[in-house]
């Protein structure tokens, strides 16, 4: 089952808003390490899984890319992108990323921002990454962490008397599977797997495993920005880099 | 500082209760996972970092290994190896694993269980274990799992008002560093790194990472031992191998 939730007016609306938000956590936190874990991408073909409105395809375009295929299931997502960030060396292909074994191209670098944790077949989509890799090839993403996705229901946060968060609460951590949860619209799915599965299933299929972020706001961000200090006690995000090895 | 609470009476006696306990969480999941993670030990030289008692060590030589040095801080912990686990091919040192860039050998496979947590430097331990180590040598060690070491104070459970647990309570997962605890005695410390810490350190070393293992109790042990469901919350332990490569 691929979910396209993207097209769904309230949550593209919902999604939408958080994105203009300048200090959002994908600013301060994700990108900066998805950024960080980019190989030199002068002259490569890039894979973009999950491109969305398309921003990260038109850096890699900046940072000079000589291709960039960007792949989403959501045609409210892909318009924007041609809108907004269309160029002449990228392609964008509305397809669900579970299909992309059907590509005929390969790639240098296949990089996805925060899309991997709504496919249920991980190890699937792993295969087919390391097939559209050039052997060398580097995949880098970035997903909710899993001490985030395990979670399901009620409260995310123990909390004292007077609301201060004393905890982050962990639940079912240790059982791989779906999530339902409510962001913007119901029934949304996230696929929650231990870390274990996350990098095993990478070395299991031929990747080496380069580096790992779990992004954390350095004191200096904390001071400006107070309201993210919950991530001292939880990372929301996980990064991953990864070499195809032959 | 090198922590030796084991040869602390109060400590040693509380702790050598808990391993007698056939249906200890040691030997129900950590063991299993670090033995299946061993390479063959077939003729190789093997070294066993805060060995303990020396069970391990004594398996290994089972296991075909042709030499075995045991080191641990403590002298009441290696009375006791020497006086339950003593083999031709064991030598037992009393020596801080701190201390091991002292050694003159070199070794095939360096084992470490359930003691790295309590190294304050975790890069120079990691740097020793790569000079030890032949060429393509491996690394096996579990250590507790940094959502436990994590936590400092309070109560590890939010729990419903009759008591059943809810959620376990993460706490500072993204800040490295020591936290004090009460085990047995006042005063231990354990040094919490987060997993990202963990892998990057021995990658960055020269490592490759093979396997990780968060082990989880089967459905049948469950039937069994119902007390071992907070596992499906957090997971106790964290295993690793990696590879020494050039």
């Amino acid at each position: 089952m691929k979910q396209n939730i993207y097209d769904n007016e309230a949550f593209f609306n919902g999604y939408s808003k958080i994105r203009e938000n300048e200090y959002n956590a994908n600013n301060l936190f994700e990108k900066p390490a998805l950024y960080s874990l980019l190989p030199d991408l002068t002259g490569k073909a890039v894979l973009d899984l999950g491109c969305g409105f398309g921003e990260n395809c038109i850096r890699y375009v900046d940072k000079g890319a000589k291709r960039v295929v960007g792949v989403d299931i959501s045609e409210k997502m892909l318009a924007v992108a041609e809108a907004e960030n269309s160029n002449i060396s990228i392609t964008y292909l509305k397809m669900p990323m579970e299909d992309i074994g059907e590509l005929r191209e390969r790639f240098d670098v296949v990089v996805s921002s925060l899309a991997i944790q709504y496919v249920e077949d991980y190890q699937g989509l792993v295969n087919n990454i390391y097939n559209l890799l050039n052997d060398g090839g580097v995949l880098v993403f970035s997903q909710e962490h899993p001490i985030n996705t395990c979670f399901s229901s009620g409260s995310r946060w123990t909390k004292d008397e007077n609301g201060k968060k004393l905890y982050a609460n962990l639940e079912y951590y240790s059982v791989d599977g779906v999530r339902e949860s409510t962001w913007f619209v119901d029934g949304v799915k996230k696929y929650h797997r231990t870390l274990s599965t996350v990098i095993n299933t990478l070395i299991g299929s031929g990747f080496r495993i380069d580096k790992i972020i779990e992004p954390v706001p350095t004191p200096e961000l904390l001071r400006e920005h107070p309201e993210y200090d919950d991530l001292l006690h939880k990372p929301d995000f996980l990064l991953v880099r990864a070499t195809k090895v032959c």
